[in-house]
């Protein structure tokens, strides 16, 4: 351990953050909201305690991969706890929990809120809730395209050596060249999404506030009714394409953009999220579509907005899919673990997982009948290692465990079991909105306060892909080598 | 393949179903009931057509393993589509699936009925009803002691060198004599839980049904209310007993019986069964007890009953534990999937792999931080072969998997969530009795027939440990070699 390069890179994380409260102080300057000075304190708080620990734990010492588990996952948390200040001291959110859930849902990109009604916030408040989605985001793509593959969390190994940038033994320079060139591209897909959206009609502030948690598959609106406010079929169509892109790994766009389109065709993860979309799209708009005197139209993109919204565990709404046929929320619920890809700025379970283990099942079926034989696991035309896919199927297995050991203490504190499992499922999976109590047109506020910080652990797990959190839980971790 | 000896085999379990329902015809004429004459003509039709096939297919050529497979799935299928001859016939259960789906449910030693009041069963129907859950438990030790192993099913391998009987290369001569010592411990156990029910004042015609129905954790009764019926701690405390027995490993009790009553103490599986019912029993137990004004001792026997009833996939109930607090209800859930010990004649996932899966879940941790150490994953003080690991790894996968794909098709025919995975999970796991509309105080009758038909899939998959049935979908079962 090296304690000393951790704190600093932790304080410097705190000083980022405060530095970014400038935008929301500026706005709610500009709107003359006196909130403003709220951001003012916490801006200076966190600038000035960031930088004064980072410049008393001064140097650069090297920083190795049991650094980088405490780095991240501390990293998320006090993110979280410096971005909830703006929230508390204002008293907007007023509860202590309260803004820790609502700034951890932001900063891990869930969209799961404790406001019954969003626009009751200041306009200043409303932007940074939404704005620390695009800052997880932006975390998040390095997280999994860079820091991941290098730690060997969850097989994601699998993708060490598809990262853009230099060679990967140069850990640092590595981390820092591919965060510059993914953040391009994220910035970028951001800010065509923020004109295709003024374009629709939306206004600048909203279509900011938007594209900021569409490209981070975060979900957080600005209105209460979520994109179904608009009533636009064009905004909601927009919507779908943008958190459609949010949820493919971004090294296939950065190759995209450097001309080589066809990256998306040769990828194996990116047929299966289209192939899962596919499916799901057959079942959810075939049993909707039953219903009587619908428009096929506003049906199909209400199923299609859906399905793409909880597939990338964005969690936008426009419909209050719990009244859907049983058959049609039971898919949404399996999306909901299914999730999007890896690389991506979506949770869950990631298509590539699913793909290894349908082929890793479906092998030790042959097996039965070969049992010499050896079938290798393949992704992309590569055999996997067999450590990399029992790596995946612990991930998978650790997601399970940790699902039912949460519902279970959901259910403790006393919640029905739908609402319980909805929770967790909604928040491990960093999706958002759940279902029962959770639902698209609840809220998480009536949850106990113990619940709530049940709910920030399964974000925070979840997020970081398990592995990441619970490793430090371990006593192995802390002993010395 | 070897059509002609898997025939016969096939043709022989038909003859010995018909000439079992000698005994519930007996009964039948000993109480003047009508249905004798079904039963005898069942028993005719069965051992008339049983052994003119055999005879047929006579010779003795050598079985393999590829043959295994295709004799235990059609064996269990021929054995329910036989056993529901006379439900069926005499009009009894007038419809066909019905018929069916009974028989199968008692074959497999689930115990979900279709029947909204057994009591109007006249004795011989009753018995039988019983009696065929005591024969598939039969069918279930060998299968689990000694064919399963054998065949490399689902991790079962691990127990290949534990079988009582000669040694492991002597297929047919093992499988027989391994058979013959199990069936003494089966019969012996069975008889002991008859006279302990008659001495604490059941009558002796419930008695045998009750001690049929105990031993293969089946959990048919002959009364509506089950074993609630009676309102006998006594009768209870005996059931418990003997439900708890049964969810052990057959091996265990012959190597106790001839007097090495420690190896019981020596077995991992064999602990984590124990710490499993202690740590459900203190949710259950502890969460039932806040409920004001109820009797101590009536609720720890409640809650004891309704644990070892779940865990050990027996299915008897003495309350409605549906109205017990969402912990509880969700306790009993995840101990449906978590189920008894292998060897034994219960169903679920069986605590030896929840114990592999813990295990390995905790190694895949210790990875992260020692990359390039190597922790076995250990059971019984030996390490478990790799291979066997990712072959319980995909069984765990393929359960998860089939449970979702059966819900999908449940809700697809309208059932509400909960019912659809609540007739999933009592099925796929033989216990019974499930959640929702298929709770301990309703029954299956009400579902549509085609989801009758995906359950009695469901209860064979789940009682043949899935690679079983699974391994005959696909082509590389069927190619020549």
């Amino acid at each position: 351990m090296n304690a000393l390069a951790v704190t600093r890179v932790l304080a410097l994380l705190v000083f980022a953050t405060g530095a970014a409260m400038l935008l929301p102080m500026l706005i709610s300057l500009g709107y003359g909201e006196a909130e403003w000075k709220w951001f003012g304190a916490s801006l200076l708080v966190s600038c000035g305690v960031g930088s004064l620990v980072a410049w008393l734990c001064r140097g650069r010492p090297e920083l190795r991969n049991r650094d980088g588990f405490l780095i991240v996952t501390l990293g998320w948390l006090f993110v979280g706890l410096t971005g909830a200040m703006p929230f508390w001291l204002s008293g907007q959110i007023p509860v202590f929990t309260d803004a820790v859930f609502e700034s951890v849902s932001g900063f891990t990109t869930t969209g799961a809120s404790i406001l019954p009604d969003v626009e009751v916030l200041g306009r200043g408040m409303a932007l940074w809730r939404c704005m620390i989605q695009w800052l997880g985001g932006m975390g998040i793509v390095v997280l999994s395209v860079a820091i991941l593959p290098i730690l060997g969390v969850g097989g994601m190994q699998l993708f060490q050596a598809e990262a853009p940038g230099p060679s990967p033994d140069r850990l640092t320079p590595r981390i820092k060249e591919t965060a510059r060139l993914l953040w391009g591209v994220y910035c970028l897909i951001s800010a065509v999404e923020f004109l295709a959206l003024m374009l629709c009609g939306m206004g600048w502030f909203d279509a900011l506030a938007h594209s900021f948690t569409t490209m981070a598959t975060g979900g957080f609106s600005t209105k209460a009714a979520s994109i179904g406010h608009y009533q636009s079929p064009a905004i909601e169509y927009v919507v779908i394409f943008f958190m459609f892109a949010a949820g493919i790994n971004f090294s296939l766009h950065y190759s995209a953009m450097r001309g080589r389109l066809r990256s998306y065709f040769r990828d194996s993860e990116f047929k299966v999220y289209i192939t899962v979309i596919s499916l799901a799209m057959l079942v959810v708009a075939t049993t909707n579509l039953i219903l009587p005197g619908v428009d096929t139209e506003e049906q199909l993109r209400a199923s299609l907005f859906q399905v793409i919204s909880i597939v990338t565990t964005t969690g936008f709404a426009t419909a209050d899919y719990e009244l859907w046929a049983p058959a049609a929320v039971f898919v949404l619920i399996m999306l909901m673990f299914i999730g999007a890809c890896a690389g991506s700025t979506g949770g869950g379970m990631k298509n590539v997982r699913l793909l290894l283990l349908t082929r890793h099942s479906i092998n030790e079926l042959r097996k039965m009948i070969h049992p010499q034989a050896v079938f290798p696991v393949r992704f992309n035309h590569r055999a996997v290692a067999p450590d990399i896919l029992t790596n995946i199927l612990g991930f998978v297995l650790l997601l399970l465990l940790t699902t039912i050991a949460a519902t279970f203490v959901m259910t403790l504190l006393g919640l029905d079991l739908l609402t319980a499992f909805g929770a967790v499922a909604a928040t491990i999976n960093n999706i958002g909105p759940g279902i029962g109590g959770v639902g698209p047109t609840d809220h998480f506020g009536h949850i106990p306060a113990v619940g709530k910080w049940v709910l920030v652990f399964c974000m925070l797990l979840g997020r970081l892909e398990l592995f990441t959190v619970l490793v430090l839980l371990t006593p192995d971790f802390w002993r010395r080598t």
